[in-house]
């Protein structure tokens, strides 16, 4: 028989995404209406660790739909079975497996479930927590809600925060058009999408881009500059070039984006759209500037198209949950709702494949790749 | 062996619709690009009825992809099959066939295919055009691309400016929300929707509606009053109801939306929303008050998601045509592009169905549909 | 010496109007770090009358800066001196003067000042109980913060909450702008102005309507119509007219607008802009279509330049509560921050001027006033 | 007897400002109705360097109200009594004074008069030529309509464009309100303003950021630093810096913003938001990011507010011009509509006064200016 489930916990964790409060908000009225208890954790795995969870009932969930962010908190760094507890005598960070605090805090409060609100990062320490509380003879059950504004997640074709990250970058692309076309510019806008292109791809799709740059096509500097010399022969004396944070020149990627490997949370030491202006300008000699969108794709009221993809989602995870098939995650497929198992998703991503659609629609609105 | 294609006709038919321009820019830009002439066929099936068209080049199209609206013109009530040519003497309007006005201006500019960006009665003209044409000899070749706000249009899962709309409805709920719960009221917001409650199911879920009322789900006043006042024993003294216009009370639809069957636009005689928040009002002793968002929904920039659906399916129904498959409809099925045959769409609505997720998603997060 | 005062109420009166939470935030910050404690009044005048009062700390009103409505809620038809208590035998209201209670409730929580956030209405209450109360040798203190989106209250140029509704005015013009040029319509978009055509006249030049009707100038249908008609002949086949919904033909008030003079919220019964776009229709042979844009004007998010003035209205008011300059209202006058007596603006409008700039701007992009 | 004009030049000089369009529309469209021809010169005063000027119509002012940019085009660079003509033998650029030119177009084409829409360094050009032009016994005419998204116009207390730029700005604050509660983190947003704190100010107030960072007040960085810890320990884990580009902290401004004093377009070597994040998380230990919002503030549809001014602006600069009162900038004083001598407003510019009632506005919402 299966196992009943009385109380549950659930947190967010990773980086933002508008609709994390839509999900949660899913989650608690779809509880409650069953009689479920619900446990929030706060700010991500790092609430199971240091044991800060709270209760959650519908008054805590009114009037957060709208809003951008989560009432959970959330963190990045905090990954149990990997955890910064200190300092060694060498004075380098003293990693630790500190699942067994995480096992504690899940037993204490008797969570029966968890639903976890996170990345592919998110559903790797969820797979591997199950797994060494397995071997452990506990037995720990998650529910996965995939969440990525990138849009990078395998097994889902879509994560709820992408279309609001992708109407915040067009929306800044749309105001950089008429200051490119007043001024006879070269204007490079990066977008995030460190792995993939997808923010990148629907922006640059949106904004009538005239070059999109993304990590899956190492661009060629000339392409890019004969776009923009071509376009002014043609009268048209600006160019925008939306780039994704991750994309880079043909084998010139160690070259720009240096990338601190010791660093959890890797910082560029200058990034792609800065590098791109300055070498346009070069090239073409026609005036470039650079904007790097940065954060603001993170935040925000999410777009109606979110709200109802994150509560769709939220709610979808509780059916799972009821079912007790846990270890699961729900996803988008062929259109429709449906879930995949998490250790299936754990850690991968999810790139714009070569043949995709979009990047044909591009192409036929001469939008140039810099292949 | 395949006819070639070499110059082409774009026409926009029906009730406005964000992302038209969009299509049009995608068609025009893939024509010129592969070397096809196109001509702009001014106001839908009218141009081609008094013989108005004109050549767009890539300059027309340029800075059209976030207008709303048309640069070719829109008419709702030119069918050539059944046109009003003028009065009868008894002043009823003479209604005759002028198809063969049609076939006429076609064969005069030396259309080898149209592109039809409309709704199921555009593809219903268009079929029926190509059998009568047929039945005469003569050959006419359409590609259709599905255009609708409502959604509502059989053989394809979305269609563009149906997100835009659902925005600019979320949009004005959002705003009513606060106004609502300062005031204590019950706030009625009609959005459009005649045949189906597409974009009704998508904002109320979006903003979170208290009820949503939709033609495919005949209502009980009871229960929506039973809403309003089970929330205000909670301490919530405001509701929301976001009703689609074409939505009824169980048995009562005749006497709300008195519709004037001579009229080939009917005229509602009063409508859904001032009816409910009267009705609402008198059973509860809730001050309540209505909107009715009207054509703000068919206007405005097309938002992100749009401008690349619209683009994407302008592109498709150009590699349709270059590859001669005449009497097909673009369409996106099991969230592919794809396309059907314009006869099997012709005139059929797509209605909500009954067991869609997002009504089960709705009804967890306690909205009611008023059964 | 002057009075000290320790303790303060705050209420918001009337319509909603964004930028109400701005004010509130900006009082209870300033008054919690002078040390004041605040009391939140609870629906305008009707919590002073039924006794319902809570403490407001800052953390009631963190995040509410961006909130539309009110968190303390109001009401419209408080008025303590003329309030409806029950009914009388003959089943018409009772009305009674209940100004004993509120003193009461003011002395009971020893209330040394409220803030009154609301219009020319709440102004003339504010000074009706000041004087009733002082008749009976108490001393009652207020200070006035003007609140309308109207824009029409007498003593100050500007209003916050009115930028935000002009600006949700022209957005909903700019979307109809394209769909009344895609289709060759005349579109009528009745705003809010009953007494004072300020939205209209800012919303209709930023929009660049054709015709500008403001309660302050009764048009000419006839002038209206010859718009259209010229503009038809100069190949611009549609038209946007902005209506105040006070605005009235010459000589025709009493036909459109029928007033129920019973309701102390008077209901139109038809408005004028579906009389409006009808009579259009009728004479120029041209469709015409009309929206009215109704509650959605009070509501949404504050823009910016109206959370500044807010927060700058609240604070300015602190300061005349801390200096005791009782019985003012804060103002703005030639740009700059004053205040003036409540006495001086209660029950007074302030209409558009006919000498006004902005009447001239409009004149000279072509827009009608219909004269 | 005052000249009659009878043709005149428009132009836009400087960076780009939302709102230029609704002047330009202005312009034209007073000048058609009073019978004077219009040309526009291309790319602010290089187009009467280059003699590049066109014939400019209402056809031409058509549905550019609403858009971003200069249907003009516009040049940073092109001082016409300083301009670049060449290179040196040395490699230096060869400056050249070009006026002789600039007044050989003017009288070529027969402009009686120009509209000037541009800045301080604009204004300066005008008057610079007016009286190099007196000097060789020629009399130049110019009307100045200011132009700034920074506000710091010396003469007028408000230029158009700044709102939006205000918009912009407060919406990408308030984006990064929810991520920056969510995360713990401290933001810093980087906003225009090399001179005055225009922007800085009014969004920080706007968003409720919690320092406000401008060019006229030096900041501590120890007094910013004292509000994020002490906002932490009265629980809020997050702190909004809103900083304009050309603060800096008392003493260092050499330090952090090392400018190229050859380049004519001064390049910041680092900015300040990038140093200011850094300097905040290395005294704090909380994680503290940036966003450098850049170019975005220059575009995009300009708000009501906006369009409005720019209207009414370019309204008044006609009447000027009609009157004969050349040499004179229009300007709102006292919030009227008036104008100012070009001469006393050239190259000045207007700061944030320390006594601005907006400054004391933020402090009472516990804002700090890091003093």
């Amino acid at each position: 028989m299966a196992p009943t489930v009385k109380r549950i916990g659930v947190l967010t964790a990773g980086g933002d995404c508008p609709g994390l409060n839509a999900v949660i908000r899913a989650v608690v009225k779809d509880a409650c209406f069953n009689g479920l208890e619900v446990l929030g954790i706060e700010d991500g795995f790092l609430g199971l660790i240091e044991d800060r969870l709270r209760p959650l009932s519908q008054d805590h969930v009114s009037n957060i739909l709208t809003q951008g962010g989560t009432i959970l908190g959330s963190s990045n760094k905090a990954n149990p079975l990997r955890f910064a507890t200190g300092t060694n005598a060498d004075g380098t960070p003293r990693i630790e497996d500190v699942s067994a605090r995480v096992i504690a805090t899940i037993q204490k409060h008797g969570l029966d479930c968890i639903v976890v609100i996170g990345g592919d990062g998110s559903m790797s320490i969820a797979h591997e927590l199950t797994e060494k509380a397995r071997s452990g003879g506990v037995e720990l059950r998650f529910v996965g809600v995939p969440k990525t504004i990138d849009n990078d997640l395998m097994g889902t074709e879509i994560t709820f925060g992408h279309a609001t990250a992708v109407a915040t970058a067009t929306d800044a692309l749309d105001k950089l058009h008429s200051t490119a076309a007043s001024h006879h510019r070269v204007m490079v806008v990066e977008v995030m999408g460190r792995n993939a292109g997808w923010i990148a791809l629907s922006a640059g799709l949106a904004s009538g881009s005239d070059a999109i740059l993304i990590p899956e096509i190492p661009f060629h500097l000339e392409t890019v500059c004969d776009m923009v010399i071509s376009r002014g022969r043609r009268g048209k004396r600006f160019s925008i070039i939306c780039v994704a944070e991750g994309a880079a020149p043909v084998g010139e990627q160690q070259k720009i984006a240096k990338i601190d490997p010791t660093s959890p949370d890797p910082v560029r030491l200058g990034g792609i759209a800065e590098w791109l202006a300055s070498a346009v300008e070069q090239e073409t000699r026609i005036e470039s500037r650079y904007v790097v969108l940065g954060h603001v794709q993170r935040g925000g009221t999410p777009v109606a198209q979110d709200r109802v993809l994150a509560t769709s989602l939220g709610f979808r995870a509780m059916e799972l949950l009821r079912d007790s098939r846990f270890g699961r995650m729900v996803a988008v497929q062929g259109g429709q709702l449906t879930d995949v198992a998490i250790d299936q998703v754990a850690g991968r991503q999810r790139k714009v494949p070569l043949d995709h659609p979009m990047l044909a629609a591009a192409r036929a609105v001469y939008t140039t790749f810099g292949e």
